[in-house]
């Protein structure tokens, strides 16, 4: 790996970093402000929890050499505790490792969502050490790994990380709050501070440009591209789901265009080397649309996925890995042609099986891990737990402290009703 | 374009990138709380409409071979759709015309900041799409285009955008603030979140090192000079506005650090290439002043420019333009001699004049367009919807919601007045 | 220097940069709601402040020829104004020049947080440009100039900064919240937003990547290792944080996670470079563990260090500076082995001996810096300010102004109360 190609991919690992702080701000904001430190908590200890794991024995499920040539898992010892990449190999694996286990913890963070206001914490610390190695290494291998049976037998064309990071994520996501059931509430909570929300937005975007970017592996012309792709998608996603709010709901929202671009970015991240510019904006317009419908149908089917992680990063990224079999051109870095550009019909279904065998597969083994999780011990915290309020329960800690902000307004309200009091003890 | 470079120019794009969440928190904690929604939807959505509008014909605008060789304006069908984007011409074009979106849509977002809290959702979206052909196209082939008459002709010192972005934004700024009037309120509008006003001042510092630093177009001399400078002049700007505080308003505020800063930034922006450090720290204090008495004055004549767009990037990027007539210095990566250091007497007309064609093109070209626009539809929101403030009348949603934030303490505030109200009910 | 490590010292100085309003978040969201925007200023003041007074004569000071090749003293003419900085001499001196100011002003940025609530912002700003020259100065020469008596002489081994940086800091913190006295509060102040606090938190981890990368100097393998360690430890703080709450304290928080985050890439610091992966994370663990432990004996003693500097920067900075002492893998890109991989034990008595002596050095010196300007004019604000609280009584401005937001909450509360009150009066 040239020093350029190492100078960009470093950038790109902080810059996936912000994306953990995203995705905190992002779902905290959404949450009412009763589950703000319990949603914080489980997105940046997915990183923490992910990130020994995932040294300890994840790269080798991931990277390592597929076990029996089969392509569905790689050797568990073979990065194991990192402890080769103390070494420079000149193909730049230390810092390629730092970035897989950022992709890993991301993966898990997205799937923190789905248990959002009600699911012990200690219980989650150990869904999270679980789900990395059960669900997200062997998707990964099947997907990243050169010899995984996705990319080398199938053909699936996913650029980075579609099927492995977002559909798996936003299937697992489900999953995860299917099995914990709805919160005990009588309606839909509302977001408790939306400028919070776009700061995780922005964050979060600027970190895909490191997500999608790096993923090129050097500092090259796909990286250019990857990078032009992304923002078009972003672009495309916030004007794709306010156009539907306005045909729909009659009211744009700050909420909407938030989860628009992110949308948006999910739908290009699989094809983001394989779309001309035009097509990257008509995807992540089709991806933002695709989760405007999810969001509208989940709310009906009464499912509590409060940060509607299935409906932006499963069926976004499944609109955007669906449409690479129609739109994609052969005439970009990625050379992949869809069907309108003359490609080959059988993406029709090598596509689909892909999409199909991860959200099942993810779906399925989070629900089972969840339930024998919950077998040994309820992993749904009790309904008086709830009842407080997760974060004063489970942690003792409550977002915001307004007592000394509050005292001014406070004292004079309360000197009002002292007086008032006081009038009517005094008078009467 | 070597690999270096293109590792830079995708970081100092990322960069910019963040400058849009940081523009959104910067202005949106800036208002009060009844328009913050609205004023985070028109910068965002800067974004994502000037990224399609440039992409179908902007960049063709601004970086296509000029009409008639006159320097007036590029022709736009040259990079229409970025169809050539996508093969590499070894030039960086493609991650060029990434972070070119950017420029133009960074100066759309800040002309947004004039219509705080009074402008139509639909008719901002639309003004915005025009307002990118009509008066930033033409004003940034003046001066990015080599063939521009402002570069080419009048031999304007500009180095990253001080006319086309920030005078240009400012003017503009100010033409739609006057159009639109002031808002319905006694009086001046308090910041709601000043915090959220300095995240966003972080995050616009931090991408000004991509505007300013990936303006050099290499990873070379001049990005790490201009990286330099910028900081220098950031440093100068926070000093210069706190110091006329002190002495013109006895206290210091946070408010006049974040503004100083921007400002100081601005007024770097022209000249950060040929400025040698200790003149970069008194552009920074001088831009930084600039805006402080602008922001005075404009104060007394009563404008509405609630982010005070004008004295901020207007009138500090005057300063930092008129600076370099004097205080340029040849010794520097931009080489440009002002008068004291044995430069040409001549920069002294040739400057104001991009100054004012500038600033007087992109006042009168907004100010038409808003009028005409207005003719079609009135585009301010209506007395009533004022009233009930911009975000839930429009937007149909609050930034904040903190119904459940303030549960404990309602609860208390109820009972204990329910107790007095039971007890006064009870006794009499 | 060659322009991939141009592209990446680019990179790392942007990130650096981010660190300073992450401070100003994490610091301002620890603290109660009246003193975030004096905190806020303080943070950022420090930038100012220290990017001019560097500019003029401290990285003279730090980088330049030791003053009788002593190792005590740079030469503080050396790089006067950055004069020279102007012209490219190939080996990134004038980016390097950017780098170190940031290294400067974030040492300056940690010691304000020991002042927060109770110190004259005039008086803060004049002990900052003092604290550089008298104490940042010589220390910083001492372990960053290749002169420098502990770097040349002790044979320190210090990668970036633990003793130069967070253990000065934490020192001089230390010593300014002992000088200026407890706050005038009954009990310890609890934060009053924790979103905040993460948002500091997340923009900090995203600009150690570049703090610790940059200081590699290159795009290189060793670049590669510590943004690979810097991570690890990251994730290792936050477990060994919330894990010791675990056993002592029962609940795990977000403040906690926080911290933690802090305290493990503190701890990582100074060995980034020279410890294995594995022992990476334990930096981590024990960095932060350290941290939870020395703010529990700070609660004990009653020292009023708000942010905790001295436990975060100081005691989790002496845990890495420690641990390499026996843990150092020679295997690594440092090369230095550690008495449990073969090294010698005299490092047992050499890190000692600079932790120490830069720990005591900054703690009397800026003990002495308070004590001498608070003869010539006392530095705490006065009583009355106090109970104003420091914002409104020095700022003249408050971080939120919640009036517009609360309106309607308000105007029901009021109605409910006028009815009441009318009621009362109407009645009897």
């Amino acid at each position: 790996m040239d020093a350029a190609s190492v100078a960009w991919i470093l950038t790109a690992t902080a810059l996936v970093l912000l994306m953990f702080p995203g995705l905190a701000m992002l779902y905290g904001g959404m949450l009412s402000g009763r589950s703000v430190i319990n949603m914080m908590m489980m997105v940046m200890s997915s990183l923490a929890v992910t990130t020994v794991v995932y040294v300890i024995v994840g790269h080798g499920l991931v990277m390592g050499q597929s076990i029996g040539d089969a392509g569905l898992l790689g050797a568990p010892g073979e990065f194991s505790f990192f402890s080769d990449l103390t070494k420079d190999d000149g193909e730049g694996t230390t810092i390629n490792g730092a970035f897989f286990i950022l992709f890993a913890a991301i993966s898990v963070a997205l799937v923190s969502s789905g248990a959002a206001g009600r699911m012990k914490f200690d219980a989650w610390m150990g869904f999270a050490a679980i789900w990395v190695l059960v669900v997200y290494g062997p998707i990964a291998h099947w997907v990243f790994n050169p010899d995984g049976w996705m990319r080398a037998d199938l053909g699936l064309h996913d650029y980075a990380g579609g099927t492995a990071v977002h559909m798996n994520a936003g299937a697992a996501g489900l999953a995860l709050a299917v099995f914990l059931g709805r919160r005990n509430q009588s309606k839909r909570e509302k977001p408790h501070n939306l400028p919070l929300m776009l700061i995780g937005v922005g964050m979060i975007a600027m970190g895909w440009l490191g997500f999608n970017g790096g993923t090129a592996g050097a500092a090259d012309f796909l990286a250019q591209y990857v990078v032009l792709t992304t923002i078009l998608a972003l672009a495309g996603g916030m004007l794709g789901f306010i156009i539907m709010q306005r045909i729909f709901e009659g009211a744009y929202t700050l909420m909407g265009l938030g989860t628009g671009a992110i949308a948006g970015m999910v739908g290009i991240t699989p094809v983001a080397d394989t779309v001309n510019p035009t097509v990257a904006i008509v995807v992540g317009l089709c991806g933002a649309a695709g989760a405007f419908g999810a969001i509208k149908l989940a709310q009906k089917f009464g499912v509590d996925d409060s940060a509607d992680v299935f409906a932006v990063h499963g069926v976004a990224g499944m609109v955007g890995a669906m449409l690479v079999v129609f739109l994609g051109d052969p005439d970009t870095p990625g050379e992949h042609a869809g069907i309108f550009f003359g490609g080959s019909w059988d993406m029709l279904w090598r596509e689909p099986v892909a999409i199909i065998v991860t959200v099942g597969y993810s779906f399925c083994a989070t629900y089972v891990i969840a339930w024998l999780m919950n077998k040994v011990h309820p992993i749904r915290i009790t309904a008086t737990d709830e009842g407080v309020g997760i974060d004063a329960a489970l942690h003792e800690e409550q977002a915001y402290d307004r007592g000394d902000i509050d005292d001014n307004e406070q004292d004079s309200d309360r000197a009002d009703r002292e007086i008032t009091g006081a009038a009517d003890r005094g008078i009467h």
